[in-house]
């Protein structure tokens, strides 16, 4: 593993006050998750589960379908590399720009990797696997529920990875499982991590036909997961609050921090429909105002440099406190003003 | 992952009162961890590092050689899938009986499988992978430093994975990773969880020429560890005791156990150069028995019928706190006595 994905802060130590870099909500209360496994620490003195069966089946009564067709995975990475291998030497559909781990999952289990132009829906063969990642990241833009439905079902031949990991900070409709449990040729990602704001956990499930969730638990090593990652997802999917509790109010400061963003000059902000945003910068480099903001004003943001097809531009920034948004705009500002004065 | 190995604890809820079944020490007292954890919960909110770098820079530096001869793993399972994937389509020798997890990894990784006869020596490929469990489980046997460390050098060809997981258990001398860096052939499987008594983390860590390491990262994929399984590794390299304090006095309580149970008719008992023992049982069958003492006495033993090559009349015991070896005995006194009766 040596591409470095997503949020980088673990290379900044102590450098960083104000992190924009993640997609999810960093500031979740856990002091009930807390105290919940401090008083079960003993736990850790023996084997969790070898694959966690308490826990898939509180997922499956809470999103009202069988347990058999919900398999829980560390992190959504593991179930892109599981998914990957389960159909290795396919030929797989990779939009870009968007998460670099289905590509490098699928190139470990020799894929031919496509990013679907025409010309190559002429010339790949015909058992695809198509990777969505909805909303998509780094852009925040979110396809139609009834559009993803619609081709999923109409195209019983291709089988379709949806990752819905960020579902918790859209409006928008996605896939529900309980109404597409029946399709064999469709797969959803989701992100306990994410959704309650607790990345550091690695707690992510799979929901898919009970056939297909089988095929890939036969893939699965035993004890993926750590006795207190199990812990804390049963307390989270019982207990729980998501992270972002206000939804509306989220995506309103989102929809204000664009604004602002959007009033600075030489600063491009691209449409979203989640609380992340892209934006392309025309003075400089991305690189350059990330170690400029970092360095600066202990803040950080998310270089998109190394997404496939993406300029050394583009950044991608995420929704914090409103104080922390408003710092941001204004070091922005300070970095472009200050590449115009030379 | 559909076979289920080593403790099954989580399949009897609370009905376990005494434990016999891990072969590591279940009495670790964690509260120093439990304290140090709680004071950095608010990790949970980041993503850890993709691939945990301080850690494995504090590992190399107890042992004396470089952070790129070392690899942390989710436990010593994902080390040997990692590597049974780095051989795939080898020829591996797995002499039997041992733990389950290596044949499952190397057939899941299309490896021809084999248990070392010598006619199969004569057939099998001449590019090998060796599987040495040492000390082995569930025999307790263990092999000679001199011999495993002769056996590597003058086999430069073949491949050589040597499990040391329960290295924290035996006074009999083992592999020191110092003394074996250079060697491009040889793999060393390290367990944090069973030597510090926290197999709930699920933690590990190969040692390995870097050349070989460095093909091992290429395949894993990021953020195997949580960021709280991390910072508990960080925790027990630099500030933890390993589980056993004493291991002279636990390895006396061993033979004091093992000759107590020796005086049972109808049982033997095999040799141990470790904390755990192999006995097989003339009367019933193991399955029978650990039926019995679950739901009698509350005791957990390893019924040994699932490895390769062993009867339903073997079990495996872990010497545990004195009083409950002595309840064991006369749990096992009274099943055979049961047993006669009838």
């Amino acid at each position: 593993m040596t591409s470095i994905h997503r949020d980088d802060i673990y290379r900044y130590c102590d450098l960083v006050k104000m992190n924009f870099s993640s997609a999810a909500w960093l500031h979740a209360d856990h002091s009930a998750l807390k105290e919940y496994l401090m008083e079960r620490f003993q736990i850790i003195n023996n084997y969790p589960e070898p694959q966690p069966k308490q826990l898939e089946k509180l997922i499956a009564k809470k999103l009202g379908i069988s347990p058999y067709a919900v398999m829980v995975t560390n992190g959504a990475t593991e179930a892109i590399h599981l998914i990957a291998r389960l159909f290795h030497h396919s030929a797989s559909i990779i939009p870009q720009p968007t998460y670099s781990e289905y590509a490098r999952a699928c190139r470990l289990n020799k894929h031919i990797v496509s990013n679907e132009t025409s010309d190559e829906m002429q010339t790949m063969p015909k058992d695809r696997v198509y990777w969505i990642c909805n909303p998509n990241t780094p852009s925040g833009n979110v396809l139609m529920k009834g559009f993803v439905d619609y081709v999923v079902r109409r195209s019983p031949r291709y089988n379709f990875v949806v990752d819905q990991s960020l579902e918790a900070y859209t409006k928008e409709e996605l896939l529900v499982p309980q109404e597409v449990q029946s399709l064999q040729n469709l797969l959803i990602l989701h992100s306990i991590g994410k959704t309650y704001g607790a990345l550091g956990l690695r707690l992510g499930y799979i929901t898919g036909h009970p056939n297909v969730i089988q095929l890939l638990r036969n893939l699965q090593r035993p004890w993926s997961l750590s006795a207190l990652a199990i812990e804390a997802g049963k307390f989270l999917i019982e207990h729980g609050e998501p992270a972002i509790t206000d939804l509306d109010a989220h995506l309103a400061e989102t929809h204000r921090f664009r604004s602002a963003l959007r009033k600075i000059k030489d600063l491009r902000v691209f449409e979203t429909k989640t609380n992340y945003m892209l934006c392309e910068i025309s003075k400089g480099t991305s690189t350059e105002l990330k170690n400029y903001l970092v360095h600066e004003y202990g803040m950080l943001i998310r270089d998109c440099q190394n997404f496939d097809g993406l300029s050394n531009r583009l950044f991608r920034v995420t929704t914090q406190l409103p104080d922390e948004n408003d710092s941001l705009v204004a070091a922005i500002k300070q970095y472009i003003s200050g590449i115009n004065k030379e």
